[in-house]
């Protein structure tokens, strides 16, 4: 039986990081939204009507038979195992599960450079306060991330050294390279000339980022209609007047 | 061995939800912060020094042994287990894990109510930004978050109707009901006025909190020097110009 993922159809959203991790294992999934009624049966599942002693909060979740698994990190936590993408050791789970969670901080952040006030307000009515957080942001929040997970991918096993892949995780690729791929890639559409010197600063997440896009599968579902574009549904938008020359 | 909590000292912050968890359970642990030679040990582990192929992005986290683990949600997951805080059944410990993620989220959005624009700036340098964002997260987001913890634990095994306590998770106490109580008291500090009709609002929340703080262990840690108060260096802040009467 398939995986069924829940998630808003029209963006790429908190939903692409299962959706990348459920590529590039090539599982047989749905997306369950794109499909004729799904949108009723995603807000059935939200409403507790669809079996699952605890209704989801809010999308993303997974179902897989009856179980239902909500949050992003759980998500992935959970089907990394079936989908050999995080090794067979429980301390190295944990570690992944970790930074996996220093993502989804890192993408609320992201979220609140367009949203600071009110996410039931729109966009231009907090623009003022978005461009502060944003500048904030840019300033201060990516460097202590992404530069975190740059010297995290150079220590691994040394491997920039051997030449050799980078990782997250030890000697294994995993959901969270997977993770970390997307951030970059949506931190490059949102704010192109903040991330002019991106590659040369963080070097290693480059590097990562170059190496998921020649993935196979990934790059195949790249180049499918599978993967919508960047937009300004998202949590990546790009906003021209929010972005800027670095200091 | 005692499991050794890094967390800063001088405010309960994320760290509490750790805390309330080996107390609950009457554990063995050190709040190594709060020990002479403590902020050094920390901070020699957040720059990879001190073991761990994973250096933690931030407090809190948990040392078992040689093993790091980091994250408030990762760090219940992995405890609870050991702490008989989550019933032995891989499909609950998962809904467990997804009910902790959404008490994340909601924790991040206490934080930014007094820190919408920056971390990096004090409070006072964000005060209009900050009043704006108190009243759509008091208006919007509280009902929201709140209102789904009480459905939640209305609806768990009708237990309501027979009169027995509540828990998120099915017939067990949990570490979820820990934070539950946590978030129900944080809002009764920050925002009193706001919460004035928070126990008719939310029965079954309320009725949890109060059934938490007579468990013995708790109300014996609440009692002693070890549970600070809350204060204005922490996630749930009293600031009396953010606070207001509901609409």
């Amino acid at each position: 039986m398939p995986y069924e993922l829940f998630y808003w159809d029209g963006l790429q959203g908190r939903g692409e990081f299962i959706r990348l991790a459920l590529e590039d294992a090539g599982a047989d999934y749905r997306d369950v939204v794109r499909e004729p009624g799904g949108m009723d049966r995603m807000m059935s599942c939200l409403k507790g009507a669809d079996g699952g002693a605890v209704p989801p909060f809010a999308p993303p979740f997974l179902k897989d038979g009856e179980r239902i698994v909500s949050h992003v990190a759980n998500i992935l936590h959970y089907l990394a195992p079936k989908l050999a993408l995080v090794p067979d050791d429980e301390t190295l789970r944990l570690d992944a599960l970790g930074l996996q969670l220093t993502i989804t901080d890192f993408v609320a952040e992201v979220h609140d450079t367009h949203h600071p006030i009110s996410t039931a307000d729109y966009y231009e009515d907090q623009m003022e306060e978005a461009k502060a957080r944003t500048t904030a942001f840019l300033k201060h929040r990516v460097p202590k991330f992404i530069g975190y997970f740059d010297r995290l991918l150079a220590s691994s096993d040394d491997r920039q050294a051997k030449g050799e892949e980078r990782h997250a995780i030890g000697r294994s690729f995993t959901y969270v390279d997977l993770s970390i791929f997307q951030i970059a890639e949506g931190l490059g559409y949102a704010f192109p000339r903040a991330m002019a010197d991106f590659d040369r600063l963080y070097p290693n997440v480059a590097a990562l980022r170059d190496e998921v896009r020649q993935r196979p599968r990934i790059a195949a579902y790249l180049a499918s209609d599978r993967r919508l574009a960047f937009n300004e549904s998202g949590i990546f938008r790009h906003y021209p007047e929010l972005d800027r020359d670095p200091d």
